[in-house]
């Protein structure tokens, strides 16, 4: 099956055409510009430079989140309105799982962080599992939101080597070196970021798992906080005042 | 520092510009184009989504071999002509090496493997080991050409599972599936090729340990046969008519 993949959740804008274990192309950004600067015309310039018929996508994989809620808007119109225009089904990929894949056969957790302000992130737990001869991709702890120390806490009780990698880790690098106590690495810029070909590798599992939706199913995932936390924040916001 | 990398050593056309641990564009194509109609309309095209001013290129990382003739001289020509137009240094990558670093943090052996011809493959064998609480590259065996028969019988004795990767995959996967006695695995779509991320990053090191030449020292390395090697093969050859 051929896929487009499309990842505009942070800093970075990523497409990707694949095709089973063939990645025709990818053009990954990650400058100081806005998604509407990038994204239309990264998507424009691949399709021109591989002669790429629109209507030969089988699906279209978009980073459904969580992530900047106007970088989730655009990827997500974008894929919506291509989806409908070519009666295409969209596969929502969780941002975080396909941070992770970037990093396969990685036998430690991987540990992708987004920043999500006031000390929070955006995360979630992975490895890679030999499984029938094979190294499988394992969600250890779904995608989440929380604050830094309690994510550090929780890993240092795995006990594991841990890499982590994403727009988190500049923010949150002495906080890391400080606090985590057992071994641990940053993933080097080839591996550090959204990919979209990560994205178009896991599109095609779920999409052979039967996990697409219509287009105008399609919505993104912000990933809100529990009401608890929202709760919580709203009183450190009013005592902030 | 500030690297721009450039791979057209096998199908794919790949260049990315990263600084550190930031990748700042990436464009990788593999499509049946040739390289003089992909590669510098790919530089250009990333020039000019990041404005990049090619003077502040610290150092050009190109594949330098092996692969194919024409895919190697097309790229080291083009880091040539930058690199003296600008006084910008080379650095000069195996292509091997940089196909393996693809798999950063993967400690079983990463065997990438680029189609030769005549079921000979170009290859090597290589892992990352933690060092210092550190995930760290190391060649277990240089970029050599071989008959794959032979490389599979090295592979087998070393024990490990063994992750391929590299356009060789393709036409040798039913001799691999047949002779391969260890566990062994094949690289998805967002690894299993050259990307000239993984370029860059080795680029980098390689820089900070002293490995840069002048762009008019540059040559790309074909890893020619040994003379033995070559002898058999021109018998083979006058055999074959």
């Amino acid at each position: 099956m051929r896929v487009l993949a499309i990842d505009s959740s942070g800093l970075v804008a990523t497409v990707a055409v694949a095709e089973g274990e063939h990645l025709i192309a990818e053009y990954t950004v990650d400058y100081k510009k806005t998604h509407s600067q990038t994204l239309l015309p990264m998507l424009e310039e691949v399709k021109k430079m591989i002669n790429l018929d629109l209507s030969t996508i089988d699906a279209i994989g978009v980073a459904a989140g969580p992530g900047s809620f106007t970088g989730l808007r655009i990827g997500s119109a974008t894929a919506k309105g291509m989806g409908m225009a070519l009666d295409t089904p969209i596969v929502e990929i969780p941002t975080i799982d396909a941070m992770a894949y970037n990093l396969f056969g990685f036998a430690g957790i991987i540990c992708p962080i987004m920043d999500a302000r006031r000390n929070q992130v955006y995360t979630g737990f992975y490895t890679f599992e030999i499984q029938e001869g094979a190294y499988c991709f394992r969600v250890l702890k779904e995608q989440f939101a929380a604050d830094m120390d309690s994510v550090m806490e929780e890993l240092n009780g795995m006990g594991k080597y841990v890499m982590f990698l994403g727009d988190g880790v500049p923010v949150l690098r002495s906080a890391i070196e400080e606090k985590m106590k057992v071994p641990f690495g940053f993933a080097p810029a080839n591996c550090n970021r959204q990919r979209a070909s990560s994205l178009a590798v896991l599109s095609q599992q779920y999409f052979e798992e039967g996990k697409a939706v219509t287009a105008s199913a399609h919505k993104p995932e912000y990933l809100r906080l529990s009401q608890a936390e929202r709760e919580r924040m709203e009183k450190e916001n009013a005592s902030d005042r």
